[in-house]
């Protein structure tokens, strides 16, 4: 177990007319209170300059970043054909937050960075660059090589992580959307994931019902017996500590969240609400079931805000330092 | 605004055989510390003295409570068949849990006692013994000669209120169930229930959406637009201050929390994962649109646990400090 110091972390910045280059900026502005480690930015430093007036410095590679990190924040240019004015997003702007992007997840596919944070992009924005992916997610997945199915989101708090299951879709769609075989894919993403990102060898999931009460036995809905349970019992089966399904109303108080490392959730907003009404300034995203680390904080381009000083720092740096953990800890293991 | 003393609250013990005559006792036991005011138990005595060894009080009336209240546990005897076990549910149980209910919501409506707090039962009991009620809730509804569509149930707790508008359905059947009209309704219900229960002139309510990130413009589902939207327009054109229809996942965060005095979700577990996550000790289940105050805790019978002296009473004070305030602003506002 060498105790190499990591490389330094690459974060895309998002896109630049949204909060993403200004909460990275305050990052490195209180980059000892959030106990940060050396990042380096990566996109259009003109969106960052136009609404911060702090040191950067240019550099070409992440080893050039510890240096600077010091004195300035270490930024990899992207060039876009246009500044951007904050909260006016643009198609220059969609272009330079992807390659920022694509950038990021180079770096560290290849070692020189550490982990991949992504600032918020304008998926409006991206979609009208002809960009053909859901979000930024399944970008990296297919960067990496890894297919989409394969990879999991998940929302990771001081005292809570979820996973959902299905994430954007209409509720009326969610019934329908359930397998056994989705469930007992994102369970076992999500198990892999806890070992590998957070070190816990023998991962505890405990896995929602559906329906109130998780169906009352088949009283309020069917899902669970026909699709939640069978999961449940093939995954146990593999050897995995599984729990549930658990009525989702009582899964989030503190006692129950001390069973389990990770609560795998049916719908986006079973999975939403608890960590945001409990974690939301610290909520990262993680994705599950990829080669490299990568986070992202929990929060939009937040367009209307853009530009006024007025975005909160803390998800970010929380996105930052899960990242530097998590890679920590994947370099102990290797 | 005469400062006379409230009569004694009406508190029935639920099931003989689940944890209600626990916390109840319990309750009187750290009556000072919870900072409750009097109160008389209803139902069958021997249930408490089977589990717990205080003195307990036999009165005949609530008004005989308060002399009492001091020394010994006031109990107005339910009798029945037999007495229950712990843990062990009977029919003769539920006749007693159904008596001591019906005795407390009588005293409430004639004055004698000053509001009803309800033990958990079990319904699979009731139901045994013929009762023709969905719960307790829409039983003390027709006690008070309300129709149990205008009555509705409030999770509250010290930071969040919230009301579902539909209850106890397979998730898949929500959609179909929502209407402009019922949400009216419900959040009419709501809003009256703010103004006569807990003093607030001008309440907020702020109504959430049904899909992930309220629908996205109809992107993702068409409830918003063509459902919630239209029923927070009639609410407001009637000068109520209602807002939304809110992300779901961002609507329970602490700042959040502070631009609305309730929130009227769309379904159970929206309502309940936010307030059982943040306030699982001190949730209270209120029943508004009543011409009495009726709260309860917000668990039910644990039978698992019953007379095990493992039953947290902490909600059981919360559901009569809730009672005893509601009350006292009734009266004060009569």
């Amino acid at each position: 177990m060498a105790n190499t110091p990591l490389a330094p972390l690459a974060i895309s910045l998002g896109d630049p007319a949204g909060i993403g280059p200004e909460v990275i900026a305050k990052c490195w502005d209180h980059r000892r209170q959030f106990g940060l480690p050396s990042f380096v930015a990566i996109g259009d430093g003109r969106s960052i300059a136009s609404i911060w007036d702090g040191p950067i410095e240019v550099v070409d590679d992440p080893s050039q970043a510890d240096a600077a990190f010091d004195y300035a924040l270490p930024l990899i240019q992207v060039s876009a054909a246009d500044p951007d004015t904050p909260g006016h997003p643009s198609v220059s702007g969609a272009h330079s937050s992807l390659d920022a992007l694509e950038l990021a997840v180079g770096l560290a596919r290849s070692g020189s960075a550490a982990a991949v944070v992504t600032g918020p992009v304008s998926k409006e924005q991206l979609y009208a660059i002809g960009f053909q992916h859901p979000g930024q997610t399944e970008f990296v997945a297919e960067r990496c090589g890894v297919s989409p199915g394969n990879v999991v989101m998940m929302l990771a708090g001081p005292t809570l992580r979820t996973i959902p299951v299905t994430t954007h879709l209409a509720l009326q769609d969610v019934p329908g959307r359930l397998t056994s075989a989705l469930i007992e894919s994102r369970g076992r993403a999500a198990l892999r994931g806890l070992q590998r990102n957070f070190g816990i060898a023998e991962p505890r999931l405990a896995v929602s019902g559906l329906n109130p009460h998780a169906g009352e036995g088949g009283k309020l809905g069917q899902e669970e017996v026909e699709i939640i349970e069978p999961a449940i019992a093939a995954l146990a089966a593999e050897g995995w500590r599984v729990t549930g399904p658990h009525p989702a109303d009582t899964m989030f108080h503190p006692r129950a969240r001390a069973n389990y490392d990770a609560a795998l959730c049916m719908y986006h907003d079973q999975a939403l609400i608890p960590i945001k009404a409990l974690h939301f300034e610290e909520a990262v995203n993680i994705t599950l079931g990829l080669p490299i680390v990568r986070t992202a904080p929990d929060h939009g381009t937040a367009f209307d805000i853009a530009g006024r000083d007025l975005a909160d720092a803390r998800p970010m740096a929380a996105a930052i330092r899960m990242a530097a953990e998590c890679a920590a800890l994947r370099a102990e293991t290797v």
